[in-house]
């Protein structure tokens, strides 16, 4: 703490007085939405530009002193809470467009510009910057790319690693890495943008980006579709993704059980057929040209109709209906609250092979806690399940959460069999670290830690999160 | 060599009488496309399996041999050739197709698998590969890998790199990484199989891969478009783009003097325009659906010709036809031998700067060789043009050659100054590697030679090469 006090009226300097945040300013910085992990910062800093962060990166890294990069604070495994006084630098402040080229297809921003603004800025050169997820308005393009965001857009465009030309960091000696190149081709060594991108900020604090865009979608059409499995969903994708030529932008499986709770617990919610199926399937495409789209999809599910694949579809008729089926979708996590207690998984398996899991997983579930109930929705096409389970109806609530730790370890084990992975979206950070470092190869684990002891030997960014 | 000869028969034991080549089978592994890099091997294996393969590399680490992977030795940066008595590793033997998923659209292979069979391994199940490069009737999934090939289909779907899901690698410890998921998303740590895409064998040794597959078009239609200028071709690849929904696979911008060697110096090369024009580009559109594409192509070529962005146009008639176009562009390089002496560049830049790094790369040769002849041609869409130089027509060969260095640096500082890359596709190896050690940032270099020393503490792995 000696050392902190050495620098801080030189980090004040360096950031000017809007620059250090105090009271109830910082307060909201040091909670992330869950509540599992308070922040403990000896210091909040909001620098202005890459020059005043790689200024007080320099000034930590000379008196080692530890670092944590904030974006949004949208994060849900708490790599963006500092746990024992680290200097919290927040990438808020940091906020320009610094250029968007219609031809060219970039764009190029300031870490702390939220995705919502990114997409913004796209529109207005008609333009399309495709990742979207929930906390969009909030999340910033720093932390995105630090935890490698994913979403509904996926299966078309993919994640946020695909999505990025160049980056600009300022690394563990306070030293900018001027990687903000706009090129499609580079060969010239190393790709060493990828170890930041996804690396939750252990590495280095990203502070500006070149993204890639693409043409805007001219035509959407979504469909709500009803299947009798899981295996009916993944031959449907196929057909789709086959038959629209690679239209699909999304494609979101839910378990009836799933949808259940939203018609149950949310007021206005309703189902857009008739009769009840076993699962369900959320169909978005687009389409760069205008006209064609709504016939296409209507031969699509016609035919699928006919060959028994899937059991009954709507096509939404209208933006709003289409608003309606997407809100059956978001609005899950929030359905099954009343419920009981939950237990949260964010898993990827190979897409072929998530029938296999989800009937492997949910047995080993039922020899645990027998009744547990199974609410399994999410990227299909990504092979990316939310698998979240709920206590058995009327059971005991402290049994399932007695049982949650071995519960657990036989979900992580399922995906494991599957080859998948136990953080599909949401990161490591402080949730997963531990199940990480148990479960990966030590291969794997010994190469992340001596990338972790070269880039940042002094150990100051972001320590303690994922390795 | 005391050390070598140590193992020498214990590698002989791994491998079985046909895992050491020597002779002439040893021989063509020796001797790269160019001339340019001998190689000096002291024993070249060829393991037949990644058991293998660790077992040579565990037993070259404990005695620290020096290690120089290849695969089908067609890589033009002498990435692949052993210089100081390397054990030279070809994964020549190792070509097992493993794994075809249809619905999880993935496809997994041992290294020594050639493009042409991956190729062929997606289209037997109806998906598409869609990486395609000149060599890819020899050129192997390994060694693709670590250059990080490119080629016509980058626009659509991306380099190599944007196509690996999984890697499997023999580390320079002689451990296995099986990092071989066939995962879309996976955020539990550092993404390390991008060290190895494009690590040009000083990181590992690549031995399988899974790859992503994409639904195969069914149409495709194939233009020769005349163009007053580079900036003209921009505007009608921004517009082609758009207007065709992203269905653009390739756009090949050629100038009229590359394209007038071609009908110079080829024969049957024919002009499918009736008039002359100062710049040409290839398009390729290509859809998923059947039927529309031609006329939709005819609308968009109509409307560009009306708004003054092309001078003329014409659609291929039929498949011959369009390798007739295609001919045209590939067989450049060929074209321009007789010429005399050349100087060749694999620039990329922004793709919105190409037209002024066109222009200044040119200002900056004509200064050091008056009439030096400039043969511009290559993958507009990616930024990616492949820049060739030839002497003064009836000039002086000697006085090229002498000015080849000087003429090298001017064009690579004017990539410099529009912040391209000195090596798009074809990587550094030993060709470029004092060029990128200059011209990088000093804490690029720095981060490299960190990773490096990090994952190679013994330095065996591919030694000399990019770093």
């Amino acid at each position: 703490m000696a050392a902190l006090e050495n620098v801080k009226s030189d980090i004040r300097a360096i950031v000017g007085p809007n620059g250090v945040l105090t009271g109830d300013d910082a307060e909201p910085l040091l909670h992330e939405l869950r509540g599992w992990w308070p922040g403990k910062a000896s210091l909040v800093v909001a620098p202005a530009s890459a020059e005043e962060a790689a200024s007080i990166v320099r000034l930590c890294a000379r008196e080692k002193i530890a670092i944590t990069p904030q974006g949004g604070n949208t994060g849900l495994v708490g790599g963006q809470m500092p746990q024992n006084g680290e200097v919290l630098i927040t990438t808020r402040r940091m906020r320009n467009i610094r250029d968007a080229s219609a031809t060219g297809m970039t764009l190029t921003v300031d870490a702390g510009v939220t995705l919502a603004e990114a997409q913004e800025a796209a529109a207005k050169i008609d333009r399309l910057f495709p990742l979207s997820i929930g906390s969009e308005g909030s999340c910033q393009i720093g932390g995105v790319i630090s935890t490698n965001a994913g979403g509904v857009n996926v299966l078309r465009y993919g994640n946020m690693r695909d999505l990025v030309l160049g980056l600009e960091v300022v690394l563990p000696s306070g030293e900018i890495w001027n990687g903000l190149k706009s090129l499609r081709k580079d060969n010239t060594g190393y790709d060493l943008k990828h170890l930041f991108i996804g690396g939750e900020g252990t590495l280095g604090l990203v502070t500006g980006a070149s993204l890639k865009l693409f043409p805007r979608p001219r035509e959407r059409v979504t469909a709500f579709v009803a299947l009798a499995s899981p295996d009916d969903a993944l031959s449907m994708l196929s057909r789709a993704q086959i038959a629209s030529g690679g239209n699909v932008t999304s494609f979101e499986l839910m378990s009836r059980f799933s949808i259940g709770l939203v018609f149950k617990h949310i007021p206005g919610a309703r189902d857009p057929l008739e009769k009840i199926y076993p699962w369900y399937a959320l169909i978005e495409f687009s389409s760069g040209r205008e006209g064609a789209l709504r016939d296409e999809v209507e031969a699509i599910l016609g035919a699928a109709l006919e060959a028994g694949v899937i059991e009954d579809a709507a096509i939404a008729q209208s933006e709003a209906q289409a608003a309606a089926f997407w809100h059956l979708r978001h609005i899950i996590s929030v359905a099954m609250r009343p419920e009981g207690a939950q237990a949260k998984f964010d898993v990827s398996v190979p897409v072929a092979s998530v029938p296999a899991f989800l009937k492997d997983a949910g047995d080993a579930v039922e020899r645990i806690h027998p009744g547990a109930r199974v609410i399994a929705f999410g990227h299909l096409g990504d092979g990316n399940i939310h698998y979240d389970l709920l206590q058995a109806e009327g059971g005991d609530r402290a049994a399932f959460e007695t049982a949650e730790d071995e519960i657990e370890q036989a979900v992580y084990d399922a995906i494991d069999r599957h080859k998948g992975s136990i953080s599909a979206e949401h990161g490591v950070g402080l949730a997963r670290r531990d199940d990480i470092a148990r479960r990966k190869q030590p291969a794997e684990i010994a190469m992340m830690r001596a990338i972790k002891r070269a880039l940042d030997p002094q150990g100051i960014m972001n320590p303690g999160k994922m390795i």
